[in-house]
């Protein structure tokens, strides 16, 4: 689905002028190939031979193990990654000789669907893309993946690995974590399918929507951020049981006061 | 808002031909007016004496208080509510020599807005329509509320009323706590609103959007279902508990299945 719909946008915008696509799954190279994601099919070896970037966008254990390799087999071309974990990724190229042609990156864009089939047209618009650890790559490298980025439309934020892990965890990861969990508690205790499918509002939607999410993206993201998304887990679970006790003691004013304190979430998001 | 977008589609389809609004808040009385929500406004008495339809549509603790009343003052008028919370409803006006006259009802739509600004043309659409204890109320008005909903393209479903609080509790009501904590969570830890602000995906706006909500409108909600949302949110903390012991104990391969477990909610929402 990243990869996809940076392939649409970047040929739409002519950044890119030929695309080759390599995946391990042969049924996502014919539906990428047929759909016009790719130009062509590769192996990994020809493809980064004949490119000028090479968009490693895999779940992130994935790119854990696969970017040495990649980054041995460069010599001019620029390579970056679009994760939601950074932290591990930069330590694990942090050695390598080819260290400045690698930009870590992250597009803060996504939906709850992946693959070829779930790319789309007009993606990452207007959303933020996180370059890390600038220092650590060339000044060529962050210059073709800064024009990627704009090329999509997004605005750039720069920080550290860690920090972004930290950040991201609030931001995208809980969410998520919270999405899977109120899915499971409907399932588990709501044994009846057809009136949650007639009742089902809105607010449901947008709040169960990224429980659709792919466990196998997920689960790396979850491990190599384990830290991080521990600690918000527990305070996540700590203001759920304020409401719970509130609710218990029936103190009501503090309900409100939790209520209005959440409000202010306004400030930040319109 | 509910109101609102009712008088706008009732309008709309010429359902009503004259709408009158009754409101304690004067600034809203003006607003709706100058919006053409109502055609005039009125005092309660007044409003009731010339209308065929009294639409209830404020919180659910100002229901609880004023529906007797309103159910003193009608004749051949049918009354119905539109609240998140029927069970108490039901019961105050159980005894109510004019309980054939009214109708619990609720449509399942909603945004995190609230008062006449947020009323919305095409509100209410292909969502659902909640009628309790319909054997309570008279053929007419039962008749009556049900051409309602289906003039605004919703589809009818029918329950008792303590059913209806327990889905709600699922559908509805524990997504906005679970919102609310969420956005407690971020604001408690992430001390950089700035950094929030720029990188907050869609996946976060998605899932803290109802923590916009109105508490004056939510907080009596929860207090009428109190019992349904502690059951609720006991079992959403129970499997929150789970994410996070899989995390603590580095049990990744149970972390997974409660992943693919949520997944199947996709079998409910498309």
């Amino acid at each position: 689905m990243i990869g996809g719909s940076m392939s649409i946008a970047l040929k739409e915008k002519s950044f890119a002028r030929r695309i080759i696509g390599v995946d391990f799954n042969a049924d996502h190279c014919a539906t990428a190939l047929g759909l016009g994601l790719v130009d062509e099919i590769s192996s990994l070896e020809d493809g980064i031979a004949q490119s000028d970037l090479v968009i490693v966008s895999i779940p992130v254990d994935a790119t854990l193990t696969i970017m040495p390799s990649v980054l041995d087999k460069v010599k001019e071309q620029v390579v970056m990654d679009v994760g939601s974990a950074k932290l591990k990724i930069c330590q694990a190229v942090s050695g390598h000789k080819n260290r400045k042609n690698f930009v870590a990156s992250h597009p803060m864009w996504g939906t709850e669907h992946s693959g070829p089939k779930a790319a789309i047209s007009g993606a990452f618009k207007n959303k933020a893309a996180v370059i890390c650890d600038k220092q650590s790559s060339s000044d060529a490298a962050v210059a073709m993946v800064e024009s990627v980025y704009q090329t999509l439309g997004m605005h750039l934020v720069y920080m550290n690995a860690a920090d972004h892990d930290v950040h991201t965890a609030y931001i995208s990861h809980v969410s998520h974590i919270t999405s899977f969990a109120l899915a499971n508690t409907v399932l588990e205790k709501e044994k009846e399918d057809r009136t949650i499918f007639e009742l089902a509002s809105g607010g449901f939607e947008s709040t169960v929507r990224l429980a659709k999410s792919n466990p196998s993206m997920w689960l790396p993201i979850f491990i190599q951020n384990k830290e991080n998304v521990l600690d918000v887990l527990n305070e996540h679970i700590t203001q759920l049981k304020k409401f719970k006790a509130c609710l218990e003691k029936e103190n009501f004013d503090y309900l409100a006061e939790l209520m209005e304190n959440a409000n202010t979430i306004r400030r930040i998001l319109k």
